[in-house]
């Protein structure tokens, strides 16, 4: 471990997945320690918190995990028991089941409030362009009014930073690719369980991701 | 109590101090049926929870309080035990050592979560134009700003609503005197003793705002 007790000079938002993994290691690639703030709010793929300590371990990065309670977070297939998660196309219109009621609104306020206690001036956040459809929290007019907004409540001090809001998914598993991420690492699945089930909408985007990109997929897949 | 499986038709952002009490009483008498929603987040000031819950009882009003852990928000005279709570007016530059990071987005944040999942509409707000010298985010730039991001964020299902936002305090109190607010059983004091100090920017403030106000001020301070 190099210069372990070196602060951290931002905080990244991370969930042990693809895209904020790939972003850690661009952050680090480019000499950037970011503090790893991850969210345990009651959801269905909390698997992927495991995933996420796991990748904090071997970075060495500082991290941390924010419990929030579920029954602020309800109508949702990840944080309901009686609605399915759907199976199918990630753009389907049937995948706005599995969004959380303002759960990045929410993630990100709490990371700027960490951000400022610790003296860090920058917020990372891995959205990128094939959430848009689905996920109005991940679009880029909505980052772009939430960084007006930590500009407004820090005193200018605060900058939300989203790299790779107008990337498709593939492009981030290159990226990954040529910073050798360990994707095997990495959760995406949406039913939770140990081994990614290769049906619902995020594992459906994580295989084309990795085939659309020509990289080699290391996930094992159920079905 | 009169029908009291109604279900809430908003979400309040709630304290237990004037002005969110005076709020709530004005948002009753509008025939609105608020859910309270507070906050624990180690504050010194946390006896201002025993307040909210003593008046949602009265009300008959659902209501939450969500824990938060304290190191997400350091450095603030209010989270930070090092850091004493400082006296003088409110409108000072040293009161600036009372703002808890990225508080107030945090709050509207899960208000927002919280409303979405009960299928509510409105977000309610108790800003007041005699925080905004201090506090970056009760001014109504920031309040316009969130508006936008919870209409972004919810497919325009979710309206946040700061109606006291250009209001001096003192307006709030007759306000309430009006609505007969029963202001003795609020709670402001940033020291968080069960008296109030009296001395502190909050009790220097809410003194004020009843003089001004030309009401009698019901509270019993220490100094």
């Amino acid at each position: 471990m190099k210069n372990p007790s070196r602060p951290p000079d931002c905080v990244l938002l991370f969930s042990g997945g693809i895209d904020s993994t790939t972003l850690l290691w661009d952050l680090r690639n480019q000499g950037r320690h970011p503090h790893l703030l991850s969210f345990d709010y009651g959801q269905r793929h909390r698997v992927e918190l495991k995933a996420a300590r796991t990748i904090a371990r071997i970075t060495s990065c500082p991290n941390d995990t924010v419990a929030l309670p579920t029954w602020l977070f309800q109508g949702s297939s990840q944080t309901s028991d009686e609605i399915s998660v759907p199976h199918g196309h990630y753009a389907a219109e049937s995948m706005k089941l599995t969004v959380v009621p303002n759960r990045n609104m929410v993630m990100l306020s709490l990371a700027g409030a960490l951000a400022l206690s610790l003296k860090c001036k920058d917020i990372f956040y891995a959205a990128h362009s094939g959430d848009h459809a689905i996920y109005p929290d991940c679009r880029p007019e909505f980052v772009e009014i939430l960084r007006r907004a930590f500009l407004m409540a820090s005193w200018s001090e605060l900058m939300l930073n989203a790299p790779y809001i107008m990337w498709p998914k593939k492009m981030i598993v290159q990226q990954g690719a040529s910073l050798d991420v360990p994707y095997e690492l990495t959760y995406s699945c949406y039913e939770g369980a140990e081994l990614h089930c290769g049906k619902c909408g995020t594992c459906t985007e994580r295989r084309e991701a990795f085939e659309l990109a020509g990289i080699p997929d290391p996930t094992k897949y159920t079905a």
